[in-house]
């Protein structure tokens, strides 16, 4: 059966070259998840949906997968960091607006720290919105964005909020992608304040971005040439029944995959799992407080209460952040994947 | 230099195999097109944005190519193919609506021809579409398409609607996504109607298509499961001025390479080129009354009027479909590329 070169030529293949055995057993595709519940959902889903004549295969066109951001992908505490962003605007543009000082919510914002934005309410919010998202073109907004994240730090683990994200969760966008997943997120944070830096930490594309909006206007400038200019008026909120909403805006179809954190993510994730075949339906548990943050039914920000309820009576997987995470955050420096679609 | 083996190696891999002098030449992308101006400038763009190095190279994930559908993918007359479902659906549903005889548009389009539709002004073509294309589910709409597509056919070409796509463009897109750019259609039409189609027709999938649309809102069915449904109300209309800000909101970009065919589309070709850089726009002047139609400046549906003259002046590609074009339609049967992306 075997002759004597075949045999010593697969000797000589084994000893000369150490990769052949490790090619045997491809590399862990999500080294940072412990081998408990989650991984093991995330791993059997998607052996199922990608066998090909199996009972749960997917075609690749139909492989939509969907991730909130704030508190999914990367942290949201001690506030939204977009919100972080809108108040370290509100302090740089003060010195162009000496009657802030006296003017609500302004006066508020600047005399306090930035849990006072929480307190304004939504027309408080509303003003701080437009002064710092609106008037302005879309392309300089997102240089704003970009020095912002080139400069601030996060109070507490002093380091770029960019660097912020979950080593777990760039982990899996990897392994979906690897097999044949399109990924998109959809959040309620504004989709030019995401786009000017996702590419860059996720490998997810501008036009894989769903999020809230301002209206945006073309108008003509005096050289002739049009620019696209931010209103500061709500166009659209991506969050809680706005999701599937902007779902079925942006993407045109249901995805088979969804993570979220949070009771605004609820609607999303009870829509993805109400149509016929293999479905993945995922929440991120903050229970962290030592290496992150621990907080759900009664946070103001990132509140996850009914939507956990639901994946508990549904059997959704639940990550807990503290037993099944090796690691939280990626080392500082490597924190951006680059470009991967 | 050429020792013998390598020579008669050589003349028999000539001889054995036919494809290999085929193949040192490599298939010509754009066989539709004729060799003049459009298909040279398209090429010569091409090379330019692909060529690791040169001055105008860009980026894969920067190639961004969008493309307006009526007029410029697929015909569209003797009326925009969607007022013809429009129309037919009125026929359709008219025995279920006895009142219709007797109210105005209805009497008018169930009386007259589909030209009757555009005479009814504004507040008709709004209630032809409210009773049309609202009052049901997502999924519902998808299949009413769907099921239009496969039985109605062109009153002038008797083939299905979706067979009327312009084959040079097939290629055209099938030439740029081949040299790494993601191909987007940027249409007035109705994004929900495009989707259920222009998968198969062009290889676009749902997700890089962006269109008008109306509201549409997630509700609660009695089986507990949550459905979005279509309102009457309009909330994007994807056109002139609409162009750049549907790019925006749904790319998150601006795209480098843009075809139209109307005023329509002026904004749109004008947002695209006003940036540094390479950069294409073009126009399809529908020069040809015999194989399709001859329009432009007076035109009702899909006037070409300040859109030429701004080509003109700009020196933008405008392909004379009667000179520039070997072919229109593709053979009815050929006529779906399926899913490529």
């Amino acid at each position: 059966m075997f002759d004597r070169r075949t045999v010593v030529a697969g000797v000589l293949t084994i000893c000369l070259c150490p990769g052949a055995l490790a090619q045997q057993r491809p590399a862990d595709p999500l080294p940072s998840w412990n081998d408990s519940g989650p991984r093991r959902a995330i791993i059997d889903f998607v052996a199922r949906v990608t066998a090909e004549g199996g009972a749960n295969f997917v075609p690749v066109e139909q492989r939509i997968a969907v991730f909130d951001n704030d508190g999914t992908l990367w942290c949201e505490r001690p506030n939204y960091f977009q919100a972080m962003f809108a108040l370290d605007r509100v302090k740089a543009l003060a010195p162009q607006h000496p009657e802030w000082k006296t003017t609500p919510p302004f006066e508020t914002v600047l005399e306090k720290d930035f849990n006072a934005l929480l307190g304004t309410g939504e027309k408080g919010i509303a003003r701080i919105v437009a002064a710092t998202h609106a008037g302005m073109t879309e392309d300089e907004f997102a240089e704003i964005v970009k020095d912002w994240m080139a400069t601030a730090r996060h109070p507490r683990f002093d380091r770029p909020y960019n660097s912020l994200v979950y080593q777990p969760m760039l982990e899996l966008l990897a392994y979906l992608r690897a097999n044949g997943f399109k990924t998109f997120i959809v959040s309620g944070g504004g989709v030019d304040f995401m786009r000017a830096w996702v590419e860059q930490a996720y490998g997810i594309p501008p036009e894989q971005v769903v999020g809230s909006s301002l209206a945006v206007k073309l108008q003509d400038r005096s050289d002739g040439k049009s620019v696209l200019v931010k209103d500061a008026k709500v166009e659209f909120v991506d969050d809680g029944p706005g999701k599937p909403v902007g779902i079925n805006r942006f993407i045109g179809r249901r995805p088979i995959f969804a993570f979220g954190n949070s009771d605004g993510d609820r609607e999303m994730l009870e829509w993805v799992m109400a149509a016929p075949g293999a479905r993945f339906a995922g929440l991120v548990h903050h229970t962290d407080g030592v290496r992150e943050y621990a907080y759900d039914r009664n946070s103001k920000v990132g509140k996850l209460d009914k939507a956990l309820d639901q994946a508990i009576a549904k059997k959704w997987t639940v990550v807990d952040m503290r037993q099944d995470w090796k690691t939280v955050f990626p080392p500082e420096k490597a924190a951006t994947v680059g470009i991967q679609r």
